[in-house]
């Protein structure tokens, strides 16, 4: 868990236009909070809710991409701590809050958003094994259940707002079975290492109250070739676009 | 409705391989039941049930690759008379039972089977308009709801047996919702029309107390090049190897 005595590095986001202090051990930023981010379609003037911040990774980059207001919710002091530094350090007004993304706290239950979005915990309380780091452990596992996740991503939304989740793509049978059913228009863009390969990770974006169909797009190709060369040397040109150059990624285009 | 004064036509699947008589009103065996056969895993001597069987166009599909014993289920007596008279003319010894796949006849529900299999009715109840043909209507809508289908698939399959099916992409909310806990190692191999695009259909397979993590396939992609020329003229090499060779797919290899 961070704290002033948790070992920490400074990583570049964004080509560099964004820096991020993070603990060295225990959930780390990647490319997860940046593709989340860049599928938030928010415009300047635009609120935006980041439900469980974390170190501010994704809320950071959806405002230096689009200049829209962000606030995170952040349950563990330590990480809250660190978004609210790493706002000050990359000069964006990022609005922290410490609480429990699920219970939130009463002042910012009177609020609504254009767009929430979250990161959600990537393992189900049962499937883990022994914590080999406490924060590590909180962060992934024991921030409640998904479907309360959602709910309340869903209620500190206006009508017409987005709510956007990534995650792995084997919880998508959990994500799914969570969608409340005033989050409409759903839109589902896998994203895949390789063309051809299963995908990994998805992004899952609705409408609060849409009326659209389903879409499942084709998947988003992070990586040019068959094998993995060497890191950051064979990113895919979108990869490059939405990672390096902090592009947006639109999931209501018809392809990617 | 199928009957002795409904005009019907004779058309080849397989390449030839199979020939279907089939109302000229109404629904009509395209490429969905092909695709639906050649996902299930099944092996000569295997036991196959096709839920709401229509002509037979997927079980005598599955038949003619595999050589598994098939039964099929179909509420409407036309459809059944058809695929059992399907059956003699391709010389396949499907077993066809007129029932609802939702209330199954008692001496169906003593009986498990290997591979269960079906392509749900199309429209929810609330969505359709007005009938133009009752047959049609009832084939696409009025069978049960689909939590009622996927329930009874699973009770007649045997354990570590599969089910699958296939339907529109803009279902598949519904179908994920409506998927029992039991059925595990869930594969979802979305369909689609041109590299690039969204899916429109999609093949979802479980095994019966499977344990696998849930598998989303890169897309089957049915037609070279980015417009449609004419129909048959530019299918990819895959769907000529499903549609017209009569081959496999392996909802479990790595790639597809």
């Amino acid at each position: 868990m961070p704290s002033a005595c948790v070992e920490t590095s400074l990583d570049g986001f964004l080509g560099g236009r964004l820096v991020l202090e993070q603990p060295v051990q225990g959930y780390r930023a990647g490319t997860d909070p940046v593709l989340l981010a860049a599928s938030v379609p928010a415009r300047a003037g635009q609120s935006c809710l980041d439900l469980g911040c974390g170190v501010g990774a994704a809320a950071l980059c959806l405002m230096v991409r689009t200049g829209a207001a962000c606030t995170g919710v952040e349950l563990q002091p330590g990480y809250a701590a660190l978004a609210r530094a790493n706002a000050s350090r990359n000069d964006l007004p990022l609005e922290v809050i410490e609480g429990d993304a699920t219970d939130l706290p009463p002042d910012l239950r009177q609020r609504s958003f254009d767009h929430v979005f979250f990161n959600p915990p990537y393992f189900a309380a049962e499937a883990s094994t022994a914590p080999a780091d406490a924060g590590r452990d909180l962060a992934l596992r024991d921030r409640g259940d998904l479907t309360d996740w959602l709910a309340a991503a869903v209620r500190r939304t206006r009508p017409r707002g987005t709510v956007t989740l990534i995650a792995r793509t084997d919880r998508l049978p959990e994500v799914m079975a969570a969608v409340p059913r005033v989050l409409g228009s759903l839109r589902l863009q896998p994203l895949v290492a390789r063309a051809g390969r299963p995908a990994k990770r998805f992004v899952l974006q609705g409408i609060k109250e849409g009326r659209a169909p389903f879409t499942l797009r084709a998947p988003l190709v992070l990586h040019d070739g068959s094998r993995h060369l060497r890191d950051g040397e064979d990113g895919s040109d979108i990869a490059r676009h939405l990672l390096r150059d902090g592009g947006a990624l639109s999931l209501s285009d018809p392809a990617c």
